[in-house]
């Protein structure tokens, strides 16, 4: 995807309110990389680490924080990584495919079209489905009866939507991914096997979330399955039944949340991180990659661990575990040398 | 979704095969968890430590079991869930969409449709396909040539089902579900490219099995891979080539199992459960959330664990793990030692 | 799936490039595992492991290494599992479907076809889409604008291909997988939400790569995310933005790479294994399922982690674990008050 625009050091420092140090009127082309950057093109120091990648650069500008030392002309601002997406809109600017039902389209009974709708070939909106204005829908999407999507949503290709899903408006679904599934509830028989318990619930997705790829969230038993504001779910991850998402959650790959799990808002889970049923996890905790928790989170809490521990912890028992082999015979050869002293000591003199 | 049947709280103990306790006569209009009920519902307490909710909870009836104490009138029965589920289902019945098919679809030659499917658009069944009576497929759903769906079965969106696929009576498949891919099978040739190996067997679903969203089954590389009957799949499951899976387990969300492994009846395994290749899991075994097994199990065994170091270290911190906490006992006990020699060693003779 | 074919041993041994012990005329109509093998079928014994089961098996004949014994005509070969997949392909010829594009199709503008390719119903390519000669595309897929596919590639169902992806020469992509999906990349703004940084890139994915069912792939922020050639990923891997992995990786099952991680070649990652961002992985380096990596890999390191043993024992070093950095002390003061009281007894009173 190639940019076509091109701006002064001068225009683009006003753009991410920042302060041009150099030439001001040096034309800027694109945005990239420190290793990909072409000359004409602007790139960005994020962290002091990446500093020696900017020496090698053909970028003829860059974005750097009020500290680090510029070796060509610089925008300065106090965040080069927001600086850096700001820029990126202004050469990239998202492309809305053309307002428009594109035949063949499968349209149930009573379904509302908002304004300046897109759907693609292949989608089917069930009864009583509704989409807000300028909603995208792309090819293979099935909405379920009675779901609707907010104002300005886009749901990308074959993505399913089960009945009573509601989406609110501004959110992101990415392709495969599939809302309203039934939990994973059964209760057991006399002869051992496993009745299913209806899942008659909803989902209630809000304002702002981004979902990831081939993301499964399962519908409430009763009730609803929410995943709040602003929160955003990166591929793979699974939500069960009745879970609580809150608002502003960074969710990563491959997370999987048992049923009835609470987050509050700001909760960061990192990759492959997994949650037993019914915990409450309090408001900015977060957790490392992989851990399991089997137990509640304070609000602002880090856990880490398969066995989860406060992070401190964990780090400690992460340097100890290796040299635990070692310590087993330590601590044979250590109670040799007592039991030779108490020998001694005991042993007539 | 919102029910409109009315029962009396007789008529409601008679069909969970329950004791009403206080007003038999009283008019319930649904079901409800604690949190939500309404009044004029049902709720229901499955455990006692939820019974501090009840008092709070709207709802003019409860479920309960014989021995926990009720504060407004109940219904008495021995697992108070089973009872839930029931009425759940009375107030929720299922919803099956009308018979028939919904052009367009994609039809090949010598398919069978059995009496009142139901195929959505956008639907493709190959060559030789055969469905059973009452067989639901939705929108964008790919069946291969010679596969077959068993009566009562529902098939979700844009589930793809490869070539040779058997699909026994009343399955679930959720949508974006894949049975029949390749199995991950290669040989190394002499300059160290992978060399596929042809994955020719099938996939044979027995009757009752639910299988959740993006679940992902590989098709054997010679037989089939087996999923008995009654088991149950949870969302993002991966089961490999040649994998046997036995009758009525439970296998929770991301769990994976690798090549040819043999798993017996009533196995649980938690959520992000791995196993390795040619394992065998005896009958009623269950596991730990995120454990990884790499030896067989035996039957009734509940097997737990899980941490990333070099794999010479990691092995002999395998062989220690186990002793940790005899070694925490054999320290506690060898300061104690300690202590009392140098006392007496410091104690004038 | 059955085969019609029929080969003497003589004829098979000439294809493998092995030799025939026994009746080399024998008549062998197809090939199966120790257990399935039926009377006039050839199995394989690819471990010593494996020998006792020869006994009981009906097959006519064995392939071999040069020196486990043989109780029947036998085929001698070096490797007897690549024997064993030559003759899957002679008596299971791969069948492509006969080309030509089976309408319905919703083609873009520009969009190139090459010669003999196949396209299903339900598919969309998008404007500037190219297909090379002899592809397959199967129902339900999505092709993005600008992307293409090269000759002999097949795209089975559901496929999700967003915008400039560009795929090689006889790869292959199983049902569900998502290439092109944002990568994961947000700024914070000052009230604490998140802020999507435009994902611009795209992928490339080279020539002979298999791609297992609902992978996921996400498009690089920008420049691209590259999978090299002869890569296999396994079903449900996760491969975040600007990750670049190398040539003749195996990457298992549930696998995932955060953003732009480096792997070599010949790199292996058992299943579940997690990899934290900006990590460097040398060639030939493998990792233990369900592993977690935050630090760089040399070349040919065997890396790993995680247990599995009893519950009961489990759960008893669950409590140790985190005692264990304070052990580590403990035992060290131990070690110098047992040296301290050694010397007192030693010295000459």
């Amino acid at each position: 995807m190639n940019s076509t625009n091109s701006y002064t050091l001068n225009e683009l420092a006003r753009i991410v309110g920042g302060r041009v140090e150099g030439d001001a009127t040096l034309a800027i082309s694109g945005v990239a990389s420190l290793h990909a950057a072409q000359p004409g093109e602007i790139t960005f120091v994020a962290h002091p680490k990446y500093l020696r990648s900017l020496r090698t650069s053909h970028a003829s500008a860059v974005i750097l924080d009020q500290a680090t030392p510029a070796d060509r002309p610089a925008i300065r601002v106090e965040h080069p990584y927001v600086a850096f997406a700001t820029l990126l809109t202004l050469y990239y600017p998202p492309v809305r495919p053309a307002p428009g039902i594109r035949e063949p389209v499968s349209l149930g009974a009573r379904v509302r079209l908002g304004e300046d709708v897109t759907v693609f070939p292949w989608v089917t909106l069930s009864d009583d489905v509704t989409l807000g204005d300028r909603v995208v829908v792309y090819s293979g999407v099935f909405v379920g009866m009675g779901s609707s999507i907010g104002e300005d949503s886009v749901i990308y290709p074959n993505v399913t939507l089960y009945d009573r899903v509601t989406i609110g408006r501004r959110v992101v679904i990415h392709a495969g991914a599939v809302l309203g599934s039934d939990g994973f509830g059964y209760v057991p028989g006399p002869e051992g096997r496993h009745h299913k318990i209806p899942q008659v619930g909803g989902i209630c997705v809000e304002d702002d979330v981004e979902i990831g790829a081939n993301v499964c969230i399962d519908r409430a038993t009763l009730g609803e399955t929410i995943i709040r504001r602003g929160t955003k779910l990166d591929n793979l991850v699974h939500i069960a039944h009745n879970v609580e998402v809150g608002e502003d959650n960074l969710l990563l790959a491959q997370v999987g949340i048992s049923g009835s799990c609470r987050l509050g808002h700001h909760v960061t889970l990192a990759g492959q991180v997994g949650l037993r049923d019914h915990l409450e996890v309090g408001d900015h905790a977060s957790v490392v990659a992989q851990s399991g928790l089997a137990k509640d989170v304070e609000p602002h809490a880090v856990m880490a661990g398969s066995v989860a521990m406060p992070h401190p912890v964990w780090r400690r028992v992460q340097v100890a575990l290796p040299r635990l082999p070692q310590l087993v015979r330590t601590i044979a050869a250590l109670e040799q040398r007592v039991a030779l002293l108490e020998e001694r000591l005991t042993r007539p003199t």
